[in-house]
């Protein structure tokens, strides 16, 4: 079965853009495209172009991870598995996008959430190295989480939406009401980077780190992961996108996580060493593409 | 290895009582005992001789299964494996209640959180059976939570602690502080049965459906479900304990928690099945002990 000369196509299904790559590891990438992700048939029909093109050079792809953006469907023995479900994002609701691969290429391909993905990518090469346990949040234009869990990836009834957890939201401190459609002042609600730039009127990366909107944005970032923690019980929090990576914004949310679980969970992981409970990804932003190329390494596994 | 005569024993250790049983199954339970929980040494001493005479009854027992209240120590390669973690309740703060278990038997003896022992207990002949992810929650004179996820009992870096996560607590309806002496207003602060009875002076035995404090538990305890269903993505959440089994509440929480959710998880199990979505256990009070029983079996296939 183990063939050193193998590749695999992975493809981070973003809901801005599309990341596809050819390679086998971190050190071994042969080629990448990115493009903007329009509609389902332009950007599919651009992935599936990219790969063929990689095997007119390489030779055929031994599989692929395709983790995208969702809410959808990841359960492989439901009549809608691989399909996007209702969404507000315009002509992606319900959009079989693993059926247009699945016509293409007819190779193992994996298919689950961009963050699960991203935990994936981790959990082989990043800061999820040699954990049963652990959490991948985003927090970037939107918020969303992969779980790793008792070494699988967490799906349940469907998977997890760590971005619209319900929120202490004090209105006499912060009356902005929030922008999630579902649920106003939900997590992702209050603190996205969509949530930032309409509370300030102006977008995050041009406030700066004394901005008190950095303290409140660490607050909310820091009750939810201490939900998560008494939730999930996860070994370590890794939290990415375009705010979680801010490195002024990481020992603020360290500190605050820290006091508001005040000692209730005895582990010397957060007593002793919050620094390495609460981490920036190890792959940055190739997280999401990594991981899918670690996803089509499962398929293989698994077929 | 199978033997169909072989007994196991389950003990149930709850904060305010243990329970101790003897048998294979819930129709085949073949001795119970019940104590108060006063000291380790006392209580452990209790629960070893009521085995020592079931063993003089019936022969050799084939293992122990032992679900104790928390915080404990679950990790089989930690040093403090089977020892209660610090807790305010006297005298347990680090006892080794496993330790006294294996001195006195050599067979196989399984350990794990009380909450972890109700939901395989529902798992194996209640509302668990045949799902891969659930929560059992327990509503009584506090708050907890077992998690069954991807077909395993979650540890992760220590337990779940369920009842201690974070609640939007809007002080102007609610002024009352919360009774958790780590976090005050946390969701076991708000909406264990101690809090409705600090809150209302009275205990909640005592109190009429009709009662204003049962609307306001619906919506703790809803705001909690709604924030498990996000992070664990579960099949099934089982609300038991003495405040979770009222029978006027289910109705108010099932409710509650669709409105929250708002269409925003698109499983049918939620949107148009939340009667059979949140549930009380099947087993009722018993559930934990045998839970135990079930910890005990397991403990069996895994040696």
């Amino acid at each position: 079965m183990k063939n050193n000369n193998q590749l695999y196509g992975g493809i981070e299904g973003g809901g801005t853009k599309f990341v596809c790559a050819v390679g086998t590891e971190p050190n071994d990438i042969r080629a990448e495209a990115q493009f903007r992700t329009t509609t389902p048939q332009e950007t599919m029909a651009q992935a599936v172009d990219f790969f063929k093109q990689q095997e007119s050079s390489f030779g055929k792809l031994a599989s692929i991870g395709f983790a995208c953006f969702g809410p959808l469907d990841p359960n492989p023995s439901s009549p809608t598995y691989g399909h996007v479900l209702p969404t507000p994002k315009p002509g992606w609701s319900n959009a079989n996008v693993l059926g247009v691969l699945c016509s293409a290429f007819d190779i193992p391909i994996a298919f689950d959430t961009d963050v699960n993905g991203a935990a994936l990518g981790e959990l082989n090469w990043g800061k999820g190295q040699g954990l049963d346990t652990f959490i991948y949040l985003t927090v970037g234009t939107g918020i969303g989480g992969g779980v790793f869990v008792e070494r699988k990836l967490l799906h349940g009834l469907l998977h997890p939406e760590m971005g619209h957890i319900p929120l202490q939201h004090d209105k006499t401190k912060d009356p902005f009401d929030g922008v999630c459609p579902f649920h106003g002042d939900c997590f992702e609600g209050l603190a996205s980077g969509v949530a930032i730039e309409k509370r300030w009127g102006q977008p995050g990366s041009t406030l700066p780190p004394e901005h008190p909107a950095w303290d409140l944005e660490a607050d909310y970032i820091s009750r939810a992961l201490a939900t998560y923690a008494y939730t999930i019980s996860p070994q370590r929090i890794i939290i990415g996108g375009g705010v979680g990576q801010l490195l002024h914004l990481l020992p603020r949310i360290q500190k605050k996580t820290y006091e508001i679980i005040n000692g209730y969970i005895q582990s010397p992981a957060i007593l002793e060493d919050i620094e390495n409970y609460i981490v920036n990804p190890e792959l940055g932003n190739l997280s999401g593409v990594l991981g899918a190329l670690a996803l089509a390494k499962q398929a293989l596994l698994e077929n």
